[in-house]
């Protein structure tokens, strides 16, 4: 393949689709051509890319041909059913939804935990799921250094996360109430769920479907993903995704346990100031700490509130913040993309 | 001591003030005469109280003279200088703030935990931090039960508890931003602290200030109050504070670990069904759980979202939310006026 690539955008008009296409400018990826394609719906919409207008088609398997690299941001239904279309036309496919992700055949890929799972791809890369993108970039310079026996983290999911009609509606759901108004709820916490409720001024426990476990996919994709990306099948995790009233920027609370003993808080911000990815926004005395408006627009992971538990050596507590649809999505696939151009693998 | 009381609150016109009002009102407690304090600028204001209207006069050590009870929440300072007073004219004191917790001579009280604490009064009793309430009222039955050996708690707090002036900087800072205006911040974190943030649309991960251990003082209140509360001086408890656009209604994501084995999240929902001071709201297949806008207005703890963790057989998860203005703070204090006659105290 060339120096320069065709590239195509499937779920161009969504929310993360938007922001590929703006950090694929921002990145100044090699593209000889940018194709995007959403649904039929969407199709014939106009969409800026470095100063040129390209109209949004209709994704179809026809459409893949020629194309070199693949980023897939459409629902994962739109996953199965076509990015096998477009390796067989010889594309690589980084898939952002969840359809591939605990394949065995495709890698999960977070640049700066493992890159070098990329080796093994046969078309399909999976980008992995936001809330879990934040925290392993976070949590491997730790597990490096020091070892990691346990996770346990609280979420605080951004809106956005849902789709843009679902940050439309908080919109409309907080003038209701800023108003006295009783909100109206069509969409969260899951579109195809049976009951709705409102987020404006509320946390919702519930990302993703129930599983009969007790937990939520969503809770479910952080475990398993986690003990995936970071090749640890048996690393303790333990997970509770809520949704919060923040348009953009998911935050964690992470309590991890090491596996070293004698470390100190400072020892780990030692080491997470050096780590590829992040930025730590850690003290306290002059009340710095990450905050999702401060994330938003950002690539880094951002880490801070970093302090050693008071009754367990090995126990640490942390606040983790990152744009979901960046690093969480959008720029995590971008990035997967300049790593197989330079792992030359595509 | 008659049967009907002359009953004080201190901090009349603020937003834990108000409902302490509403709630001695709500539940009928015997009040032969009801006298409103609060700072010199908020006297002369005028409170209806059971259709009759009271003149909030300033809160000074001559008019605590003849008061049987003196709720307090007026701020810690308040309570330092004038409860000694209010307790020397005969009074017995319910502090709703931080001045008094800790202080061994002074039970640390949550009636449906540890109501014969109040035996032992010496005329000031303390109410705990908000946050503490609600999590020990639903963890003390399952320490009863199964006993207890650690807790990990991530907090989601409302905008109320730090005050009706914060409350309406979150308005009007989402009335700004929702009108695409950068928002102005005065009052959160903390109000007399350095540095301000916004709260709409945002987690500000700092309640109180600072420690030098790197937690907060409000992290710090869950630890201490919490060993206190359940007398367990040694057990394991580690907390992040966070305050994210809420209204009334603080969430917390717990995390804890039990003594028994071979224990199930049924085990523990059957315990919980039956508790004093708890609705269960636990049918993931329905889509119920525990949410601030459901607890809001409510006395109870509402707790969900109960399951075993996946690695640890004694560890378990769970969502508990309750009104931080009333079992977090006016309803307990009325709650303990209330045990206070029970057991002839008063």
């Amino acid at each position: 393949m060339g120096s320069t690539y065709h590239v195509a955008v499937v779920g161009a008009t969504g929310a993360v689709g938007e922001q590929m296409i703006r950090t694929l400018e921002e990145r100044n990826f090699p593209i000889s051509r940018l194709t995007l394609m959403a649904s039929k719906r969407s199709s014939g919409k106009k969409v800026l890319f470095k100063g040129e207008e390209i109209t949004v088609i209709e994704a179809k398997e026809e459409h893949f041909k020629d194309v070199d690299i693949a980023l897939f941001s459409a629902g994962g239904t739109v996953s199965k059913s076509l990015a096998p279309h477009a390796v067989k036309h010889g594309a690589v496919v980084i898939d952002n939804t969840s359809a591939y992700r605990m394949d065995p055949n495709v890698p999960l890929v977070v640049p700066e935990v493992n890159e070098q799972d990329l080796m093994k791809h046969q078309g399909i890369i999976a980008n992995p799921n936001c809330s879990t993108i934040q925290m392993v970039v976070a949590l491997e310079p730790i597990r490096k250094k020091f070892g990691l026996k346990r996770v346990i983290t609280s979420t605080y999911q951004a809106v956005s996360g849902a789709g843009t009609r679902a940050v439309d509606e908080m919109y409309m759901q907080s003038k209701a109430m800023l108003e006295g108004e009783k909100p109206e709820a069509n969409i969260l916490p899951v579109k195809n769920d049976n009951k709705h409720y409102p987020i404006a001024f509320n946390a919702i426990p519930q990302i993703d479907v129930f599983q009969d476990n007790g937990f939520t996919f969503e809770e479910m994709k952080m475990i398993n993903e986690t003990r995936k990306i970071m090749h640890m099948p048996k690393l303790k995790v333990g997970a509770t995704c809520v949704r919060i009233p923040v348009v953009r920027g998911h935050s964690e609370s992470i309590y991890f346990e090491i596996e070293q003993s004698n470390v100190t808080a400072e020892d780990i911000r030692t080491v997470l100031a050096d780590a590829p990815g992040i930025t730590l926004v850690d003290r306290p005395s002059e009340q710095l700490y990450p905050l999702p408006l401060d994330a938003t627009g950002q690539r880094d992971v951002f880490v801070g509130r970093l302090r050693n538990d008071l009754d367990d050596e090995f126990g640490f507590h942390m606040w983790v913040v990152s744009d979901n649809l960046l690093k969480g999505a959008a720029w995590n696939s971008v990035q997967i993309a300049e790593s197989l151009r330079k792992l030359e693998l595509v």
